[in-house]
């Protein structure tokens, strides 16, 4: 059972990165604090306690307030004094199991997502994203924290800043406010308490200390955005690769809508080019198929998903094939043989999306994710799209006709074998 | 809340419809009891017994064997007494609220999903299938029955067979069997219950009594089987009117799969046909429009419904309406302008379903039942055919070209208006 509540640890003052509080900074448009809130709640937790200082005490209420959160302040005097007291403080304020989280931490939606069905403290042992030089160290013995501290020397994963806990943790704190007056690290309750711990390895989180962990954080989010269920070839192998790195420079400039037109606008552009430059045509064409993955990366990473952005964007791209192709064909075909072999190319290219998108209202279900199989069928657009630039850059009659009947034949051939697959599925 | 238990009374021996229970004779394909059942079932009873004689115990033991239905059999010795001891006999097999139902009445699934809301006595004002002369009439007081029986002068309202009791019926029926040494019919425990009556009115459910009751029934069953909620302006008023008939013709010969393939070998021929004649074309391919309603229809009447069965016939429909546009255009135009129009026709032709069936995988709703606003779009498949049709009975060149135009714009536009309506719904 998943937590359903959660304790952010937001009470340090700032100090090498400027007077706002780290858990309000923004990456890709949404405040530190805001991402892991989301990503909790999208997990099953609920309610929230944020404990921050006096001075930050402001800030973050308006912060809950401008989100409508459920969310509650607690408020920690002495900010100066080591980070167990802050966990001391919620004590009254949560029962049974709970989450810790730190509040200047950028996690990704799977590290979330995993990181809720383990127990202890929830540690990586190759931790891909974090300056390791930085980061807490955890000894781990038996399954159990041994040693935790920055400077180990020997040490087996890294402290992700996150923790399920239960109410038994108040017995340390208790004691450790009495022996040591309310000043005593965080790191000093675990390394007491033994907590278990659970390993999560390579899933993104990150440590913000500087500005350059800021930009890695960015960097981390644009990289992994992908969603990537109907990938094809060369969208894994060479699209991706760019738009992730495009993602990563609009990530704080640029809405996935105003991607999404961009991307559209760029499609319907390489189509009319083709009544003037095929190798140039294809090449946009095959520039607006890698900018086409920005939108949805863009949309993740900022925490901007929306069904309609997804509806509209399917649309936008099959008008963006159809327009391409009649527009190729208008241009470079004369006889009526050749323009039906086009209509059956366009045909099919609509086809193979509409036989996975059928699939879906029929049964509620991504068809690639019911049917692997299915990934391995030549034919999607990414593959259609870098096959038609390779048609045309060296341009000539009889290689645009033979793009047009591959085109035809795997299009409509990728339809029929998505439904056999279907029909295999579901009998 | 919908009772878990249904009571059904199939204990008649057979009189005018010869030796065979029935509860087990076939209306398009299913036995009356297992529609019955089935029904029930996919409105959440999930328990059923069964009161029969012991003449006909075999043969409902293999109908709930062949079909492992959760089913329980309970024999009435002395089935020639009134029917009303065949319900006092099931006393110690249910408890709280129960569905009482005879196992001799056809009834749609809208009446059965409207019935289980309602409570003690469902009669209809209106009854549309049943014949009135034969019928069991109730005259009603403050909502309660006063009066039951064949021949009543007076009455209000047709006893349909399906009742919502609950145990406190028992206590009538005991009192019955004391006074009366268990001869009494239904109508008496009706009557001195004074049951409140729930009305149905004009939905389909019909008393099988002779054989042209049973042909009345799958009447009832192919004009009833409409789903329709994407049907546009020519389905509704024409096609439909047509294809019903078609289904009832059917109904016991053909299965929803068969009537797919012929509907699509049907629309490829008509695709064909326009390289030899126009109008032959034009006419066939209306026709296969027709036709196209029936493999559904069939499936909702023979209870054989599927989600892959509709997977495929979506499909194969994209398929003949672009084989048909593709070599229609190959068949009359030349210009590149006009192929040109003919892509954009075919692209905007597919897309018209591409728009509302996308919908539905992302918001998991018919687009048709959450926007209504999109039945009144012009430019559905059945509105297109039927133009189509219309374009090619006095077949010049400039008539094709101005159907390709018309297609084209009118197509494209309603995709443009889709989305803008998705838009309005979802923001």
């Amino acid at each position: 059972m998943v937590p359903k509540t959660a304790v952010i640890l937001a009470a340090g003052l700032g100090t090498r990165m400027g007077e706002r509080p780290k858990g309000l900074l923004k990456v890709a448009r949404r405040e530190i604090l805001y991402r892991t809130l989301t990503l909790l709640r999208r997990n099953g937790v609920g309610m929230f306690i944020i404990v921050t200082n006096e001075r930050y005490a402001g800030l973050y209420h308006e912060f809950i307030e401008g989100h409508g959160l459920n969310a509650e302040l607690v408020i920690n005097p002495e900010p100066e004094k080591g980070n167990g007291h802050s966990l001391h403080l919620v004590k009254n304020h949560v029962s049974g199991r709970f989450v810790l989280v730190m509040g200047d931490h950028v996690y990704g939606e799977e590290f979330i997502r995993e990181a809720l069905r383990g127990s202890g403290l929830i540690a990586d042992r190759k931790p891909r994203w974090t300056d390791v030089g930085e980061a807490t160290k955890v000894r781990v013995k038996n399954g159990r924290v041994e040693e935790i501290g920055k400077s180990l020397d020997e040490w087996d994963a890294v402290d992700t800043g996150l923790f399920i806990l239960d109410e038994s943790i108040f017995e340390i704190t208790e004691a450790l406010e009495r022996e040591q007056d309310g000043d005593y690290p965080l790191s000093e309750i675990v390394e007491r308490a033994e907590l278990p711990v659970t390993f999560l390895d390579g899933l993104p989180w990150i440590d913000v200390d500087t500005p350059s962990d800021l930009k890695m954080a960015r960097r981390m989010l644009a990289k992994t955005a992908v969603k990537g269920t109907g990938d094809g070839f060369i969208s894994r192998h060479l699209n991706r690769r760019i738009s992730t790195e495009i993602s990563y420079l609009l990530a704080e400039k640029v809405t996935p809508n105003q991607m999404t037109l961009i991307t559209f606008a760029l499609g319907v552009i390489s189509a009319f080019l083709t009544l003037v430059s095929l190798p140039l045509a294809g090449i946009l064409y095959q520039i607006s198929s890698i900018l086409d993955g920005v939108d949805g990366e863009l949309a993740r990473a900022q925490l901007r998903e929306s069904r309609f952005g997804g509806y509209i964007d399917s649309l936008l791209d099959r008008y963006v094939d159809g327009a391409f192709l009649a527009l190729l064909a208008y241009s470079t075909l004369r006889e009526p043989l050749w323009y039906l072999t086009a209509l059956l190319a366009l045909l099919g290219s609509v086809m193979v999306s509409y036989s996975t998108e059928r699939f879906k209202a029929a049964y509620g279900e991504d068809a690639y994710g019911s049917i692997p199989a299915l990934r391995k069928l030549p034919g999607k657009r990414d593959e259609r799209i870098f096959t038609t630039m390779l048609f045309l850059l060296y341009p000539a009659g009889a290689s645009v006709r033979a793009l047009f009947l591959l085109l035809a034949i795997l299009t409509n051939l990728r339809v029929c074998l998505t439904s056999y697959l279907v029909s295999e599925k579901v009998s």
